[in-house]
């Protein structure tokens, strides 16, 4: 195996962590989160979701959230957008990066966004052209890329179909989803395999949720193909929300473990990010999945 | 990266994962466990420790426990054992397979053992000498591979003589413990590197620990290596005792998760592995840090 010197972490817990929480964050507790992680050398934090409140309730504040942060020189604040409607209030607010995303699972895409995946290319490319004629930069998600709740297995031309469409939309950069986190090192290999052969390593991003447990191994076999840019989400906040103890995104600082004690590069600071990851685990109210967050609050046996 | 075909799983979980246990398991409860681990389809069980009750009181009935276990064929049934009086226990009761362990730091082993490394040596030579001599099996676990609480960093030469002078001994298969959970991927290359040119990798196994959440990356840098054997615990026992929500032992759970779906052979089938998973949570009295089985019992998104 040969890893890389230096890895981009992208955050993306006020998002993708916050989506589907119960306990609701005030703007006021949000803004403050994000300027902790702005704190902790971090350079990507994507912040909110310009979905419609109606579906994302715990996200109506997205406007607000991203004027009243402060924004430190050298992050990038992105966002999600999933239509012109969102961009406008995403454009309003000034987000430096505007994120589209699809499925590329025909069922999971139409439960999710409530179109066919060929609806929601027609969709996407003008946010993605107004984005870019804004000055924004842009990136795509593509979810379920390692497996779908609906349709089981998903096939690699299905991910290679959207990945093309999004990339010729112009996006900048793609995120790869395993969104039920139910992927596994070899099904990384084969997937990359095979995008490697179409599109940059440097224009690719991978998306693990440590559900099962597998996200740090995923991980370890991206990096192995060149991988150098992951999303996580501090705490693994964003977990399945009918398992209480059940692990969403891998946790950043889990990763940070990792990358730090095998000498690659981020960064980003493990002290102040286990401090922004137990400030919103007390604003949650409840013990979040983060191996290292545990580990840190109960004062375990370290090398150091 | 390059996968076997087929792993062999080492279940030390009512060993190594009850020994710190606080929950009184009953020797009923224990016999019980150990028979649906039996049913899963393990060929191998570490089963109890012989050390002295005064150390590990929560393994005092270790000979009744294996007195009164259904041994199912096919299964190896092994114990922990610390010097020739726990070799008498040990061989009364005719376990399959006899354990020693010791450290490669000298501070983890004396806080440990109560001896110097020195003084170790010649308390289990006769140990493993008189196992081989009644027909039993023997294997060595070396502690604190990865590092110690006491002395931080652990050097090579200080595992490669201890793994020498185990060997020597007479020992089977030696275990490479990561017995805080401090360990990364890039040192699991490291180390091996250097152990695969005095030993094969078929006499080598790696015990890791997934308090910050490594494990299962550490497994993955190990299968690339060659190496074919790993111990694991029902549930994710075996955690930091200050730690309600910390992981202990890599959860055999997830670990059979990843390499079946990778499609690496075990034999354990996962179903019933979670039912005995399930079986100890509720025993034990607090929810275990084992990603599949709160995913399991939640009922969360599944690609199946």
């Amino acid at each position: 195996m040969k890893f890389p010197n230096n890895i981009l972490l992208k955050e993306v817990g006020p998002r993708d962590g916050l989506q589907n929480e119960k306990s609701f964050i005030s703007t006021e507790d949000k803004v403050e989160w994000i300027n902790r992680l702005s704190d902790t050398g971090l350079s990507y934090i994507e912040i909110t979701s310009f979905v419609h409140p109606k579906w994302i309730p715990a996200l109506a504040d997205a406007v607000d959230v991203v004027k009243k942060i402060k924004r430190k020189p050298g992050v990038t604040y992105a966002a999600l957008v999933p239509n012109e409607k969102g961009l406008q209030r995403a454009l309003e607010a000034d987000i430096d990066e505007v994120s589209v995303f699809m499925s590329a699972s025909e069922t999971h895409n139409q439960k999710n966004i409530n179109k066919t995946i060929d609806e929601t290319f027609k969709v996407l490319r003008p946010v993605v052209q107004e984005a870019k004629a804004n000055g924004k930069t842009t990136r795509g998600y593509v979810s379920t890329v390692f497996g779908c709740p609906y349709e089981q297995d998903v096939s690699i031309e299905d991910v290679i179909k959207v990945s093309e469409h999004l990339f010729e939309m112009g996006i900048d950069e793609l995120s790869l989803g395993d969104t039920i986190g139910v992927g596994n090192p070899a099904q990384v290999q084969r997937i990359l395999d095979e995008l490697l052969t179409r599109f940059p390593a440097s224009q690719l991003a991978m998306h693990f949720h440590d559900t099962r447990g597998t996200a740090l191994a995923n991980i370890l076999a991206s990096l192995d193909m060149g991988i150098t840019k992951f999303d996580a989400a501090v705490a693994g906040l964003g977990g399945c929300p009918y398992a209480p103890g059940a692990s969403g995104n891998v946790a950043t600082e889990d990763l940070l473990y990792m990358l730090d004690e095998m000498g690659i590069e981020t960064g980003v600071n493990q002290d102040r990010l286990l401090a922004a990851a137990q400030w919103i685990e007390e604003k949650v109210g409840r013990t979040l999945p983060s191996r290292n967050l545990q580990v840190a609050k109960a004062g375990c046996q370290t090398r150091a």
